[in-house]
């Protein structure tokens, strides 16, 4: 099956503690590296797990809060001097640019290779990028600042071919790519052969969703609907709901809440507060309500 | 013995690589804590050293690349966060502001404590910073881009008294202070007391030369000048000097050979290019010519 998983480099909301570094995740789609956020210490944490940074051609950021993308010109500045050549494609608000370009001119950096930069639309959902197996588009969160969601989504899976049938009824190698999509295949006596006696139906197409940061709105519930996996801030236990509602944060238990409303099959919990040291009982207060919760943990590979 | 010491974040240049993080450094004198440079992931190095941010009041920034600044954002907003309200005086480029005002923007962070931000010269040595036992200087070094060094010069001390003698003479309290000073006691009878009898000499002042990133020149070598500790880079071997020349950078032998003119008691190497895995040879290298040098490991404290 085609690889589809995503690496937690970061778990920590905004003042990193206890080893806990701050948001930053790789998504591995087909051996593809997508980043999503790129929090201060990203490239090291890169270098800690194995990633080689000059694989990664996309990165999305969310949000312009520093524990979302103060990693980002450090990374991009090793890129630089490691020698990287290939297009970098960065999506991001408008003003991220702006900060990149102060900072590559007073440090006199002209990076050798091309910076694409797409700014992000912090008002309606947008498709940012569109692979033959893979869409990525952003959406509106409601945080203190513009802040948007980011949704992949696996494109139509092909059906796999029943290999002993095929083989038995000596089936034209050139028919077996328009089995595959389910056209039928018409022999020369003009029997009809059935796609779909000769193929196992195609997977279902799978999708991730990441949030980071809001506060609870249903304003993106149509947005991250029906994903296989749903990243979601849980920066607080709910006994804090009320510091949740003035820092526009989440707590677990709505996350919990988000995830059963949109029917999503799994719960990722990350960006948790400095002030928990011990991550259970955030599990805990998720589960009550939506069982299949995992937490974020750095370094570990959830699959989508 | 009053304390002043120095403690290795970070001893990289510009790529982290094998563990290794960017340049910053806290200077310890008398339980005052000065940062010096704030590479990428500084307050997670802090963290993991036990020391508390909360207690630096005055931040020293070399120049602009990335690899000296790009953790104070984020170290600076951390303080925020955590409710710091004491002043903190901060020492760099001009151009630091206009970065750092820009990212506060964007982030939308008004902080909640007094960053007191002071232009360094990039010209002409400048006293930054005097308090009873400490001056702090910054000096010109020569890099790709404006850059300057600084030193750490500890007041004069103060004689010790003998204490026996002290005693045995009865010589009055009031009049200690002055023997410590180098002042004689003169007795009610006409006696005179000479200082240097009743005390031990004063121990020699202590001074700590910071110099990252430069090329060799004669240019810094005044203000750096018989040093207790000194601390250089050391980016190259010197079979790479000629790398070192392009990219404004020195040598191991080149760092020695400025320890050696200086007459500094101590050297301490460190921004070590990613291309070494293994230190030794920058250590051999800089001992034939410097046999007291030492490489700057992080998480290790260097007495002045």
């Amino acid at each position: 099956m085609t690889r589809f998983e995503v690496l937690i480099l970061g778990n920590s909301s905004a003042t990193p503690m206890y080893g806990r570094h701050p948001t930053a995740q790789i998504i591995n789609y087909n051996e593809q590296l997508f980043l999503v956020d790129c929090g201060e210490g990203t490239q090291m944490q890169l270098f800690r797990y194995g990633i080689r940074s000059n694989k990664i051609n996309h990165i999305f950021i969310s949000h312009l809060h520093g524990d979302h993308y103060l990693g980002l010109v450090g990374l991009l500045s090793s890129q630089h001097l490691m020698g990287r050549q290939a297009d970098l494609h960065l999506y991001g608000p408008a003003a991220l640019k702006e900060i990149l370009d102060l900072q590559f001119k007073h440090s006199d950096t002209r990076l050798r290779y091309a910076l694409i930069f797409h700014p992000t639309n912090p008002e309606h959902e947008d498709l940012l990028l569109e692979t033959p197996m893979l869409k990525v588009r952003s959406f509106p969160l409601r945080h203190r600042i513009a802040c948007t969601g980011f949704r992949f989504d696996e494109g139509r899976r092909s059906a796999t071919l029943k290999a002993e049938e095929v083989e038995r009824l000596r089936i034209p190698t050139p028919y077996l790519k328009l089995l595959k999509k389910g056209i039928d295949y018409l022999g020369a006596d003009g029997t009809v052969y059935p796609a779909k006696d000769l193929t196992f139906p195609a997977p279902a197409s799978r999708s991730y969703a990441y949030c980071s940061d809001t506060v609870l709105t249903d304003a993106y519930f149509d947005a991250i609907r029906e994903v296989d996996l749903l990243y979601h801030e849980s920066t607080f236990l709910h006994e804090m709901v009320d510091r949740a509602k003035e820092t526009f944060h989440t707590t677990a238990l709505e996350a919990a809440q988000v995830a059963q409303i949109v029917q999503a099959r799994k719960l990722l919990l990350g960006h948790f507060s400095a002030r928990y040291k011990d991550l259970q009982p955030l599990l805990d207060e998720s589960r009550a309500v939506f069982a299949n919760t995992v937490l974020s943990e750095e370094g570990k590979w959830f699959l989508v």
